[in-house]
Parts: structure tokens; sequence; C-alpha cells
């Protein structure tokens, strides 16, 4: 291993991205497949290819190359990845995982039969039976496949939002009351070994009810991280799964935690751990699908990651502005993800920023995000 | 900035190649150019060109495609750099910079002129003339020009030893009484803006005669620590330098700091702040030759860095062995150079390891050099 060892990656985003940065250090040579022919990871694969990941044989002969799969999207042809596997191919995370993954309804039933506390939920097959569901309000309707970054999902507060329903297979979930949302991130490699790093939160804005800022440690009482990591682990276990995953979490006014959705792959409430943690998340998906030893995950500092997003009202070749001041602010960094085209919302990179104090983190938080802009 | 920007690196080994990882963050694109075709660097940069550093055309048509160039090895080509300066490209460190520093006797002089701490010497101009220093006995006699990695370094301690002289223009320089090795690493920016990292230790090998391991913060007093750190400041400032300088630095037995000899550039005495400090030499050093605010360098955690060197007795394709040990042993993290060809005392990566009791730093360091070997 190490010498010509190829690691082959579905996806050539930001977290193929970070994930090229890290395989340097184990002298990994690095394919990427994206079918974005300007994709985050281009210029930085040993060998970049266009292809589509929902195609069999794009995925299947890329596959065919490489020592070793993985994925930093889960939206790709499992069919083609089980072949692989049948042939002797090391797939990680495995096929039969991103398939369960890909399929909300398959998700909440695995949770169901193996005990794993989410929020009660009822299979719909289309808008009927959705429109049927006025007794099980306030609830959110979740198309079972194809959702992502939020789309696919849908709050049903009153007998008028029905109408709004998925008319596809989905399900409907009870509204959960929530105190927080946290996220643990935990890996397994071949052996069984197993880390869950600590949670982290997601801190929602008031106002533009989506997420503000993420904090590691969650400010959470240790029963509740505990629990967290917990369910994470017995999650992954029952998955028989290797590589990272990560579940996202509900605590609830009434102190209980519920899986919300899971994630087979490194993630957005993980790259504070480049900087923060004993092992970055990247680092540690490595080691799990190259059956290493796992890193410590544990917290050296506490840290803030603030997603950089387009400006809204901005399209066309981005144009970073204010990173002078953001930059000037101790203890933070600065990873832009290379995208050449910036639109509202879309996201262009991320800072993290380190500090012992919570407190003052939080003002450098706010201070960055008031100065930090993306136009074009 | 950030977008289509290109920084070359002349020199694509391991410090060109953790330069890249770090240059991925920032969005740049990197053209590296190395006389090795299977450099390091090779499947890592954004474009890899083949060609000599000491070649005037090949330095200066690099640079002329380039919007930014630095180096990661100091015997490159001045002329060119020079050149390339002339006609408004950004070369940082200057090209007056690395001249004076490829030349120890510019590099002794300058220390001479500007009240620098340092061993005293004498120059001498061939053999003859080192013969004739038996009164200065013992000393080290150094090629001006030239030497690297231990090479054009002759330790005299008696009469006899003289013979080994170089004869050529070079120094003599009075045997320091060493008490401890350190190093310092500055960073300036072309705003003035300058940091200097606290001292590392190099820990020698009580038999071997050779750096053992480098521990991070050096295990020496506030004051001497402070004393460094503003000998390293000076000298940048003098040079009028932007980049980063690294300072070897000796402290003697009477509790003097004197300075041995310096680097333009990132250094093998600051891989273990990718992991342990607020900002990593690799980013410093970008943020510095971008003219950006500079990092925090402060020790967030212990650490000790393990070079791991080809075993004496085998040449060919590395095989890496006892790195699962290795990689069990808690916030320990591995990085391989991708280099196609071990030798004996090659440098083929290193390993970095955390802790914050350092006595237990010291007992893994033990037991991580005598798991992890590189054999052929």
């Amino acid at each position: 291993m190490f010498t010509n060892y190829k690691l082959g990656v579905l996806g050539g985003g930001q977290l193929g991205r970070m994930l090229v940065r890290s395989a340097i250090d184990a002298n990994l040579l690095v394919h990427v497949l994206d079918s974005n022919p300007e994709a985050p990871c281009k210029h930085i694969a040993g060998v970049f290819q266009v292809g589509d990941l929902m195609d069999y044989d794009a995925v299947y002969q890329f596959g065919q190359q490489c020592d070793l799969i993985t994925i930093e999207i889960e939206r790709v042809n499992t069919d083609a990845l089980e072949a692989l596997e049948n042939e002797g191919k090391k797939v990680y995370p495995q096929a039969n995982v991103i398939r369960l993954i890909q399929d909300k309804r398959l998700q909440k039933q695995f949770y169901q039969e193996n005990g794993i506390p989410t929020a009660e939920f009822k299979l719909t097959e289309n808008l009927e039976e959705v429109l049927a569901q006025k007794d099980f309000l306030p609830f959110v309707n979740k198309i079972g496949k194809g959702g992502y970054d939020g789309r696919g999902v849908q709050v049903m507060r009153s007998a008028e939002d029905l109408q709004k329903g998925f008319d596809a297979p989905g399900l409907v979930e009870k509204m959960v009351d929530i105190e927080k949302e946290i996220s643990v991130i935990v890996a397994r490699n071949a052996k069984g070994e197993m880390k869950a790093y600590p949670p982290v939160e997601l801190v929602y804005h008031p106002e533009a009810n989506m997420v503000d800022y993420l904090l590691s440690p969650a400010q959470i009482s240790e029963e509740h991280a505990q629990k967290a990591e917990e369910v994470a682990c017995t999650i992954i276990q029952k998955l028989d799964m290797i590589g990272l995953l990560a579940v996202e979490l509900f605590l609830d006014k009434s102190g209980n935690i519920l899986v919300n959705e899971i994630a087979p792959r490194t993630h957005n409430s993980g790259h504070h751990t480049i900087e923060s943690n004993m092992t970055s998340q990247f680092e540690q998906h490595l080691r799990s699908i190259l059956n290493l030893p796992l890193g410590d995950p544990s917290v050296i500092i506490p840290a803030a990651m603030v997603n950089i997003l387009g400006e809204p009202g901005y399209k066309g070749t981005p144009i970073y502005v204010g990173y002078e001041e953001a930059l000037s602010i101790k203890g933070s960094h600065l990873h832009l993800y290379g995208k050449d085209l910036t639109k509202p919302m879309r996201k262009m990179g991320h800072m993290t920023i380190t500090d012992q104090d919570i407190s003052s983190l939080i003002d450098k938080v706010k201070f960055i995000q008031k100065n930090i802009k993306v136009i074009a």
C-alpha cells in the first residue's frame, strides 16, 4: 500500500476537494469522477474524469481503474458499485448502505426495526395519502428518493398546507419540538474499530430560519452528548458500514435525542475538524476505508464554522470581498472551494474560527459573517 | 484574487507538496517546476513542469506564466528571478534575499554588519588559508556556495583534521559549545506585518550525532525563547524579506543565542505546525506572500516530529512497514512524500505526534521510531 495505490472518489465537489487534500499525506493517487468538467477537483485530482455519477457504465468503468472506491455524494449508481464489489473491488461505504440511505423511507424503517430513536412517521405512496393525514398534523412530508439540500421536504402546519404534499412515495414525520439540532460524525473500519466525534451544534439564525453557523463542541449536557454518540455508533454498527457516517439529530424540548437524517460520507458539519480536532474528518475517512487504526476524534480547541454562500442577487465568476478583514481575526482560516460560478446561496467556501473562549468565538463569527461576501 | 490566480513554485519536493496541500484552501492554481519528472508534486500540482531550477531560461519561462513566484528550495537561478522582478512579477522571497542566503559567506557578513549574534568566523579563500587557522581550532569549515543537507560542512577538532578543509571560498567558524539547537520560523508580508512561531527544539540522538526528533515548544526558558524570536524578527526585517524565514539557532552552554543558518522558505522544523499550531507554516507562507493578514502562530498542543528516513541497506521502490502500529498511537499522523525511490537516509515522510503531556509525547516518539521503517 501507499505506492501507486489508486483511490476512486465519486464526486468532485468541495468534500472531494478536501479529501484530496488529505489523500496527499497518505500518498494515494486520487481519481475523481464528476459530471461537471469545472468541478472543484478538476485541477487537484491525480486523474479527473467527467461522467454521470448516476450512470451505470460511467461508474463501473471508473471503478475498474481503482483499488478502492469511495463517495463524496450519495446520489451515485449503486448497481455499478455492487457489480464492482462482486468482482472483488473494495467499495466503502458499501453499495447496500448507500442504497438504503438514498431512500428516506428505507432509512426510517431501518431506525424503527433497530430501535433507534427517531420522530414518529407513516409511509405515504402519493398525494392522496398525504391529504388523509390531517390528524397527524403538524408534520414534515418528505419524498423517498431524490431529495437533496432542502429539496424534497415540505413542512405541513395546517390543513391548507396539505396540498403542497408530494405525489410520490414518501413519508410524513411528526414535527419535532426542537431544542437544538446537533450532528455526530462516526467512523468505522473493516476491523470493526469505531470512533465518534463529539457532537457539534447547528446554530439557527433566529429570523432567516436556516443554519447560521456550526459550533463545536455542541453546548449540550454531557449526558445528551453521550447519548447522541451512542446513537451514531449503534447506527453505523447496525448498518455494518465501513467509512464515515454523519448523523444529524434533534434534541427535543423534552430532552429526547432523535435521529433526523444520515449521510454515509464526510459532511459539512465536520469541516471545522481540520483545524480544531485531533484528527480531521477527511483523514479519519481515509483511515476508515483503508482499514487503518482510527485517529483520535477529540476536540483540541473549540471552533465555529461559517459557510460562505453566494450573495443573493449575484451570478457569475465569483469575486470575494472582505476576506482580508475576515482573515485578520485571530484563529480564522479560509477554505475556498474553487467553484467557477457563484449563484445565490451556493456554497462557495467556508471559514473556520478557533478560540478557547466560546463567547469570543461567537463574536468573531458575527464579525466574519458581516464582512465576507461572494459577489460577481 | 483567488480566481485563476497562478502561483509558481520552484521545486516539487515534500515542501512543495505540503504547500500545494495548503494552496487548495486558497484556490490557487499551482504551477510547479522540478528537474525530476518523478518529483513528489507531479500528481498533485495544477501544472507540473520539468526543468532545471539553476537554469536561467527554465526559471524565467516558468515564471512568465505565473502571477506570483515562490520557492521550496534555495538552489534556484536568482538572475532569472531578478529579471522577472524587473518585469513586475511578484517574487517572494525576493531574488536578492535568496542570493545572499545561497552564500554562507554573505550570510555571516550580514549577521556581523547587523549586530546579529552568531559564532565568531573568518573568511577563507582556499585550503591554504584553512590550513593556516590552527590557532582558531576547534572550528567548522563551511564552503560558501553549494553546500546542502550536511554536505559542504567539515568539523575540525585538531591539526590533523585541517587537510579535510575546502579548497574553495568558504569560512571557518568557531565551534559552539552547544546546549540546545532550536529553530524559529518567522513570517513577514508586504505590509511589514511580522509573526514568529514559538521556538522548536532539535533533539539529538546521543549516539548517532544526528537530529533524532523535533519537539515543540522547545524546552527552554521563556527568556531564551523570547530572545530567539527577537533575533529571527530582526533578521527578516533587516533582510526586508517577504515570505517565511527559518532561523536555526544555538543556545550555548553560557546561555547565548547564536544564529547558525537561515533558510528563506518553509522548513523541516515547521512540519508539526500542520497539526499543533493555530496556523500551519504552509498556510502562513501563503498568507505572507499573498500579503494577507498573518495567522496566529501559537501552539495549541505540544508536538513532536519524526522524519521517516530510508532504512540503510535498502534502495528501490519503497515499502512502508510498521505504519499500522505507528498510527495506532493516539495523536499520531502520517505524512508520506510520494517519492518513487527509497535510499539510505532519504527523507521519505514524517510523522507528527501531539500530546498535552511532554513525557508521554517522547515515549510515543520512541515507539514510533522503533516501528516505522522504509525498506525496498
